[in-house]
């Protein structure tokens, strides 16, 4: 590297206005050329697996010394088999549609004037996530997929991870047609600050950790922001349950939207119940689910039902606990269920358990959230069991994209207009030409 | 009115909540109730055209009483023509395809579970205008088209305008199933900032105006924003114009861009040429501008070859002028033409004039504008031109929905998923289910 390419490398401007250029080099290439390039870094992974692991070692060990929760050295520390993942990753990404160049709009406006709706890259990415280091080729994969470069910043504690990943891609990267400079990683928080003030040279920002976290950069910034403020997922079990398959059904749904990774944006945080199935559902449900180690809070009608459930306040109606515990509420009918969902709800995934199909049909209709779903767990909620392949988040915002956000949601589109000198004087006046808006 | 609805109209949550609640119901309607609601409304802009006019005639003579702006006076002016134009404008809103419940994905995830992806209105838009009281009908059609409720603020001049307007739309949908709280007028600057507030209440602002007041808003709220800020436009004439006439259809096409709606944001402001073309094209071009009484500001090398052109400095390349202004810069190729316009555009519509396809190929691919057009005008820039029917604004941002927005840009969707029991617990250890992934 030159001494000028050293220098340049240290201001972030420079660096953004290098993978910038890089961007739009990846934006003109084929399909296949990103395709080679996802399998030259899948294998680069599995080249490098020791290395790889060498450096999460060092982070480990420094995070374990400074006794940091064991619940995120448990995210931080990687495997022999973590690694593999990591490639298969990155060759299901390979195998998607291509979401560049995707046509939909073909309209003859008028003769001699075609216009067109065509997919296209974003331009740059901004990724800020916290300590799992297997966001980087997951991202990375993701921006290759899609056209787009990308800037990194991993949690400190991932910083060796996340190096040597980088470095092992960018060098995978040095072998095929994909500019290396399109991947970056940003290594102090004085970049972050930075980088979400260049509006204009950066197109999204998506940070990936809390709630506090991604609000914190909201504020921040003035480009756009792709990511969930929340996870305040709820689970309705309506009356209309017959059988006692059913109500088995929905204990089943119950304990494995809580319990299967209470830690997860997509697990249930409050249980609603119909006050007609209550007394069958409620003791059936809160047994099951204290022998899973489920704090449970209920209303009075609740406590009513069974006594040991600790009393719920308001404030646990609107709290993502990320943990064993569950807020119980029995309601009234469905429409209360919906109102009590619309306002305490975060947006992002909302079951409903029925054998009506038509609640179903309103609960659906009515709820406002990226996922409504029907006597199945809230933990589909993810882009990978959506089959994207992969996710950089999920928005809960109500513009989208909305969702579990693959490569589709990386892309956006450009107008192309094609004629022969057509000019909008000819469309106005008496012997005004008419618009043809022939689809074909 | 009761005297409780006359206190809750007085507080704008409560009008708010009033309007979240008609949106919803309008939400469920099938496409046939929402089209015959918008016959209703442009009949009733039929009948009503005397007290439309009588009305606006009060504004009118308001206006000119206080002095204002003749172009603002003539955007204000309504007449039996543009009144009739409104009612045509509602109908063909309600021949376009219906926005909602189109169904993007349908995904067999596993066996007794499948995933759908569905389009859905957003909620509540608040759309903030200036005078021309024909935004009411325009704006209001496309609400009713895609299921949202919509609280509309004119300009202050147009107010006995836009509340007749209001007032009309609502009666008409009085004898409809749609219902009339669905849209709303407010009146004042004080509710503007509230509204800004109201984030989770309202879904998306829109603000059609003046560059500064789309940034004003911007910058006052949380609630996701739809605005163009800027129509910096640029027409790029390539070398490649081996003829006369191809050479008579570049001027034409400058001429179109600029002087055909000056104040337009799809009008050019800066004109490109390549250097081999520059001295057959400028004194060509320069003269049919100047006849049509545009100022052109130019480069050293265009005052070369035209000497009446006035010096251009940086600030030029940078300015929208809205007006019979024109900057002119001589470039070395179609890389520097590219490269001024993603440095000054507003990533508006750009507009490049070749014969050469592999040009206009590279134009397309590398300018970063929603518009990205070949031999034609930049004024085909509208969503009525494009065959939307009507356009509630044209977003400059990267993010969907880009360009000219129309009904499809005030839907967002769910995913639905409808499962038989399905949980995650299946999905995972040993045994654990595949996913099918499959798109039927």
């Amino acid at each position: 590297m030159s001494t000028d390419q050293a220098d340049q490398r240290q201001s972030l401007p420079g660096l953004v206005a290098e993978t910038r250029v890089a961007a739009k080099l990846l934006a003109r290439l084929e399909a296949t050329a990103r395709n080679n390039a996802l399998e030259a870094i899948a294998q680069a992974i599995e080249t490098h697996v020791e290395e790889i692991l060498a450096a999460n070692a060092v982070d480990v060990t420094e995070a374990i010394a400074q006794a940091l929760p064991t619940a995120l050295v448990r995210r931080l520390k990687l495997d022999r088999h973590k690694v593999r993942d990591m490639a298969a990753g990155v060759r299901d990404v390979a195998r998607l549609i291509d979401p560049i160049g995707v046509r939909h709009v073909r309209r003859r406006l008028a003769e001699d004037l075609v216009l067109e709706r065509v997919t296209c890259p974003l331009g740059v990415l901004g990724v800020i996530f916290e300590s799992r280091p297997d966001a980087v080729p997951q991202i990375v994969s993701l921006a290759v997929k899609s056209g787009n470069g990308v800037l990194l910043k991993g949690g400190t504690e991932a910083l060796h991870s996340c190096t040597v990943l980088v470095e092992v891609i960018q060098s995978a990267l040095m072998a095929t047609v994909v500019p290396p400079a399109m991947v970056q990683l940003l290594t102090t928080r004085a970049e972050i600050t930075e980088l979400l003030g260049m509006e204009g040279n950066i197109d999204l920002i998506i940070p990936r950790g809390s709630n506090q976290f991604v609000r914190f950069i909201q504020e921040r910034t003035r480009i756009p922001v792709l990511g969930h403020a929340d996870g305040l997922c709820h689970l309705y079990v309506d009356r209309e349950l017959p059988g006692e398959a059913d109500l088995d059904m929905a204990v089943a749904i119950a304990v494995d939207s809580k319990t299967q990774y209470p830690a997860a944006c997509n697990a249930i945080e409050t249980l609603l119940v119909h006050r007609d199935i209550a007394p069958d559902f409620l003791p059936r449900v809160a047994a099951a689910l204290t022998e899973q180690s489920v704090a449970l809070r209920g209303c009075d009608r609740t406590r009513e039902l069974v006594p040991s459930v600790v009393a719920a306040t308001e404030a646990d109606w609107a709290t993502e606990y990320c943990d064993l515990v569950l807020a119980i509420r029995v309601v009234a009918d469905l429409e209360a269920a919906i109102t009590h969902i619309n306002t305490y709800g975060s947006r992002h995934t909302e079951v409903i358990v029925t054998r009506d199909a038509q609640a179903a049909v309103q609960f659906r209709q009515d709820v406002n959230a990226a996922g409504v779903y029907t006597n199945c767990s809230s933990r589909f909620a993810d882009g990978y069991r959506y089959g994207f392949g992969a996710e950089v988040g999920i928005s809960t915002q109500v513009m989208p994209p909305r969702g579990p956000v693959g490569v589709e949601g990386l892309v956006t589109y450009k107008y192309h207009l094609v004629g022969n000198g057509a000019i909008i004087a000819s469309f106005t006046g008496a012997a005004a030409q008419q618009f043809l808006h022939q689809d074909f």
